[in-house]
C-alpha cells in the first residue's frame, strides 16, 4: 500500500516485481481518522476480492511521515485526523492477519529503486524523492536501513544552511526549504521571474523557462541543486553511499536540475572516500510507492513467500 | 594500534577491554614511508616480546585518516609520507601473520566508546571527537558502522553552511571548519578576545575565559555549538542515531561547549523521531584509540578469539 496525503494506492506485487492487481481510492485527507482508515480498508477489500488475494503472504505499507515503525504508527504531515494512528494494527485486522510491515514513503521509494531501479546491484546508495517535500532513504550494506522508526534517509530536514530561513519543521535551512518544488518557484518569483503564457507558476514552469534561457529561473534550480549536492555529500561521508539516485516531480527538470547538481557536488563530495559518488535519476516512475512498499514486505522475509 | 601525526601507540588488550601489555613511538611524520613504519614495527616488536603475545588473535589498527579498509591502505593528512600506504600487508607481516582489521581514528573512538564507554548499550550511535580536526564513527542496528572504506562517521566534512567559508578539504561550511580547536581559537582572536596572563591561545585559553564570562568567548563555543548541532541532527534525520557521545580536547570544555549544543540541537533536531537525541561526553579517555582499536578487531571474529 502506497498511502499519502492525495491517493491511497494498492497492489498485489509478486516476487518478480509485477504488479498484478490494483485498486485505489483518493484519500479524504480533511476528514477523521476513521473517514481515513475506512478508505484504506476500501483499498484492502478490492485487492481481497481477487483470486490471487490467496497468495498474498504479507502486507508493506509506505506512508507519508512522520511514521513510528516500532510503535505501528503514523501522523502524516497532510492528514491531520492521523496523529499517532495506530495504523499497524488496523491494517493487520483488515487485512485478515496477515503480517504488515510500515515504512515511510521516502524508505519505501528507496526499496522500490533498489529491487527494480536504478539502485538496484549497488551496496550502498541514498534515493531521494524532490518533489512538494524533499524526502529520501538509505541502503547500507546491501539492505535497505529503515531505522528504527522506518524514518531514516530522511535528507529533506538535515539543515545545510545554519543561518538559513526558517522551515515549517522548526529548522533552519533545510534541505526541503531550499529545494523542494514549491520553495524552487517562490525563489523564481522572488527574484522577478514570471510563468509564460500557459499560467504555470510551479517549479514545472520555472524548469520550462530554465531550459530557454531564462537566467533567473536558472538560478532558482542552481541554488536548489546546490542545497540538495551538499545534502547528498554530507549523507556520503556520513555512511558512505556510492550512488545518488534522484526521483520526484522536481527530478523531471532534467538536465535543469543534474548538471548544476553534478556541478555543486564536485564542490561538497571532496574526500577521497566520496569523491566518485554518481548522480542518476530515478527508475521506476509513479509505482515506485507501491513497489517499494512490496519490497519491505519481503525483505522482512525470505523473498517470494509474500507472494509469488 | 592506535596511529596518528604525534604518536604511534600499540597495547595487548583482553576481551574485557583491560590494557595488559603498552609500547609506543613518536611518528616520524616528517620522514619517509618506510621510516614511519619501522616505528610500528618497532611498536608491534615491543609487543610481542611479552609472553602474552603468543595469545593475540588479531591485530586491529584505528589510523589517521583517509584510510582505505577496502584496500587496507592509509593517507593521513599529517604522515605525508604515506599517500595509499599499503599498511594492512605490511602489518601482517609485521605481525607474524595475524589476521589484521583497519578502521579510521573516528570509527575506533567510536567502537571504543560503543564497547566500555557513553554509548554502552546504544544500538544506534554517533560518536564524535572534536579537537584539532572533528571526527566521528557510527553505531547502527548494534553494531559498529565503518562503511565499506573505514570512513563512515566523518561528520568534520560535512556542510552545515552552504556559502561558508572555504574547508581545507575543498568544501565549504563544513563543521570541522567552524568547530574544530583551532577555529574556536581563530574564531575568537578574531573578533578581539586576547589570551590571559596564562599566554593561552588556543581553544582551551577561549574556555577559560568563556568559563570567566567573556561575552567573545562564549560566543566562539556557541558558534562552535551550533554547527555540531547542525550535523548531529542531520545524522539523527539520515540515520536515526538516538545519542551523541562527544569526546577530543574541545570537549573538555565541558558545559561552555554542551550548554550550548544542547540548546542549538533543540533548534535543529526538530523531527518527531530525532526530538529525544541526547548528548554526552565520552568516557573512555585517551586509551579510546587502542581500545577501539581492539573492540574492531573483535568485532570481525567471536569476542574472546583475539586476545582472552
Amino acid at each position: 500500500m502506497d498511502i499519502g496525503g492525495t491517493k491511497i494506492a494498492g497492489a498485489l506485487v509478486d516476487g518478480g516485481g509485477r504488479i498484478l492487481v490494483r485498486a485505489r481510492r483518493p484519500t479524504p485527507a480533511r476528514e477523521d481518522g476513521e473517514t481515513v482508515m475506512a478508505a484504506v480498508a476500501d483499498v484492502l477489500a478490492e485487492l481481497a476480492g481477487s483470486p490471487l488475494w490467496a497468495r498474498a503472504g504479507a502486507v508493506g505499507i509506505g506512508s507519508a511521515g512522520p511514521v513510528d515503525a516500532s510503535a505501528g504508527t503514523v501522523s502524516p504531515v497532510n492528514v491531520p485526523g492521523w496523529r499517532g494512528y495506530p495504523l499497524v494494527e488496523r491494517v493487520r485486522a483488515a487485512g485478515g492477519g496477515l503480517p504488515v510491515e510500515l515504512v515511510g514513503d521516502g524508505v519505501a521509494m528507496t526499496a522500490a529503486e533498489h529491487w527494480q531501479g536504478a539502485a538496484r546491484g549497488h551496496d550502498d546508495a541514498l534515493c531521494l524523492v524532490v518533489s512538494t517535500g524533499v524526502g529520501g532513504g538509505l541502503v547500507l550494506g546491501g539492505r535497505l536501513h529503515p531505522g528504527p522508526t522506518g524514518n531514516a534517509g530522511h535528507i529533506g530536514h538535515i539543515s545545510v544552511d545554519l543561518d538559513g530561513d526558517p522551515c515549517p519543521c522548526g529548522g533552519r535551512g533545510c534541505v526541503e526549504r531550499i529545494a523542494s518544488g514549491p520553495n524552487i518557484a517562490r525563489r523564481a518569483l522572488g527574484l522577478g521571474w514570471r510563468p509564460g503564457p500557459d499560467g504555470d507558476a510551479t517549479a514545472t514552469g520555472v524548469a520550462a523557462a530554465a531550459r530557454a534561457g531564462d537566467p533567473v529561473a536558472r538560478a532558482s534550480y542552481e541554488r536548489a541543486a546546490r542545497a540538495l549536492a551538499a545534502g547528498i555529500a554530507a549523507t556520503a561521508a556520513l555512511v558512505e553511499v556510492r550512488i545518488a539516485v534522484v526521483g520526484g516531480g522536481v527530478a523531471g527538470a532534467g538536465d535543469v536540475l543534474f548538471a548544476p547538481l553534478r556541478r555543486s557536488l564536485r564542490e561538497y563530495a571532496t574526500l577521497s572516500f566520496v569523491r566518485d559518488l554518481v548522480v542518476v535519476p530515478a527508475s521506476t516512475g509513479t509505482d515506485a510507492g507501491l513497489l517499494g512498499a512490496a519490497a519491505a514486505a519481503f525483505g522482512t522475509r525470505p523473498r517470494g513467500t509474500a507472494l509469488r
